[in-house]
């Protein structure tokens, strides 16, 4: 591929718009793009590096002439178009859950595994955001020392339910007196029968609840991080809540590392020049993480690394990013254009 | 003891208040009320259960005659006052972290440890907010199944670092377009030289850090979690994390079970009945414990209960109490109550 035709279905959703951001921020070698929505946005005007775009409806014949499709419009719209495009020649980066999972379809986040794109068939799955920055993170970790066990507890932001979802925080954080009488419509999902506010809360529950006890939201943490990490004898647990920040999920990892005399200073010196990963960690200095400050910045924020002292080869970290960048649109630009250097 | 005379030192503080409406509303066996503060605050009215009091300066005089003395004015002041009341005869109970890790000083949950009250020398230390709850929690798990491991994320409210928190809270929060740029004073605590919006962020740091990179928030709930359960061999770590919630702390608590084969419903039914503690745990009604609403609630609440998948006798649960009852007031009134039984 030389310069590339690019569709982006769910332009006008919160991740269809940052992807659109970052192909012109990264100077992505465009030959076209055509953003793609459902009938109702069509004709929307999105303006972006200098040029109108004007929003089409996404019909099978969309993805004519297209090379690289990347979908955020849900699962549902994944299974539906994903086909047709690859169908038609078209490489799609799917953001959805739709296929994470699927045995063949590569799940990948550069830095980590992008030796998993040499091989795929028409199909790359972008992971769930609160795994891609835990693994981006971990990966120097786990290269470094091995990593047999991790236990995580993320505190996300509202902007990864959608656009919905921030308006309804705004809204009721006008709200401080009466807060408990918030009225609620959209979160934990807008499709959950009960709803409840987001402000002033903390609410343990992302996506839906399986036979299990867990949430999707925490299965595809704990299935996404083994496949990601090639290793399904990996521990993997998580506690997915949803908190009161606008972007900027953060999470309280913990984990077990392999080798045995490790220190913080090892672990911290392992993240040091990681790609993608920053470490903001000295406590003297109050330095740390903090997802009010990590929105719009591209990178994997670390910080707070401390050694469990009863448990040999147990560590902490905090572990902050953009949950609509590295989270979602940035990885899949960054697997764009992984597939252009193969 | 028949009735009692009691002083709150601190009264006009956010536990101060809490303490004394306890006392009202539990018919505590009250023969007088004296209400305490700082020389700024004497003279200041407080009406409470059909009565005005009026706040009088801390001097060791102030003790004459008072049975019972609840502080709850920072540790500098239990420390200068908590000896001159206990040499006039009144017993302690303090809230602040002075006298906590003393060794022969009891640190009391009464539905955990009640029988360390038997034998004080005049001074009794209420624990930490987010480890009351935990321990409160915990606690018949512990005595059914036996407990060796605690790994804890807690997302704490603003109201345990004072009155002057939520109102920074409550101003920031009105500004949710340019909420990066709001100006902190307060958190993550007035002392720090470091300042940090809370609102619509999460801030990795509640009190002071020591040399081994844990804040001493952290190392109360490590350390105290031990103390009160009077087992230190058990393996306890934390990451406290302080988030714009008004009131009530959640934890994310993952525990190790020491029997084999135990069962979510094993855990769940040792809990339910245990003084204290409310299941909310079913989470095909979306029934789960949030701050908001556990915020004015005696009860320490629990849900999500899961099992570790990959980790025999690991299990996750969810752990909520209003910090400013359970966490502070209420358990030092409780401590009071269990004195007078004795």
């Amino acid at each position: 591929m030389n310069k590339v035709n690019v569709a982006i279905v769910g332009a006008t959703g919160a991740v269809g718009t940052k992807i659109l951001e970052k192909l012109i921020e990264r100077n992505f070698p465009v030959q076209s793009i055509k953003l793609l929505a459902s009938k109702r946005s069509a004709g929307t005007e999105i303006a972006a590096g200098g040029f109108n775009y004007i929003v089409e409806e996404t019909v099978p014949e969309s993805f004519e002439g297209i090379d690289i499709a990347f979908f955020s419009a849900g699962g549902s719209i994944s299974e539906k178009f994903a086909p047709e495009a690859v169908k038609r020649g078209a490489v799609v980066i799917d953001n959805t859950s739709a296929f994470r999972m699927v045995e063949d379809i590569p799940l990948v986040v550069p830095e980590v595994n992008a030796q998993a794109l040499s091989n795929h068939a028409g199909i790359i799955a972008n992971p769930n955001c609160s795994t891609i920055q835990m693994v981006a993170a971990l990966q120097p970790v786990k290269e470094k020392f091995g990593l047999s066990r991790i236990i995580v507890s993320t505190y996300q932001a509202v902007s990864g339910a959608g656009a919905e979802a921030i308006d309804e925080l705004g809204s009721q954080s006008q709200q401080f007196e009466g807060r408990v009488a918030n009225e609620a419509e959209i979160l934990p999902s807008a499709s959950a029968a009960k709803h409840y506010p987001i402000a002033f809360n903390a609410i343990p529950q992302i996506d839906v609840f399986d036979a299990s006890g867990y949430t999707l939201e925490e299965l595809k943490m704990m299935n996404e991080t083994k496949k990601i990490f090639g290793d399904y004898e990996m521990s993997v647990t998580a506690t997915c809540v949803r908190l009161p920040v606008v972007t900027g999920h953060s999470e309280s990892v913990y984990i077990e590392v392999d080798q045995e005399g490790v220190t913080v200073e090892d672990i911290r010196a392992s993240m040091e020049g990681a790609p993608g990963v920053v470490v903001q960690d000295n406590p003297a200095q109050q330095l740390y993480p903090m997802p009010l400050f990590a929105e719009g910045k591209d990178e994997v924020f670390v910080g707070r690394i401390r050694k469990d002292p009863n448990h040999a080869g147990g560590f902490h970290m905090w572990i902050v990013s953009d949950n609509l960048l590295k989270g979602a649109a940035l990885n899949s630009v960054q697997i764009a254009e992984q597939l252009i250097r193969q």
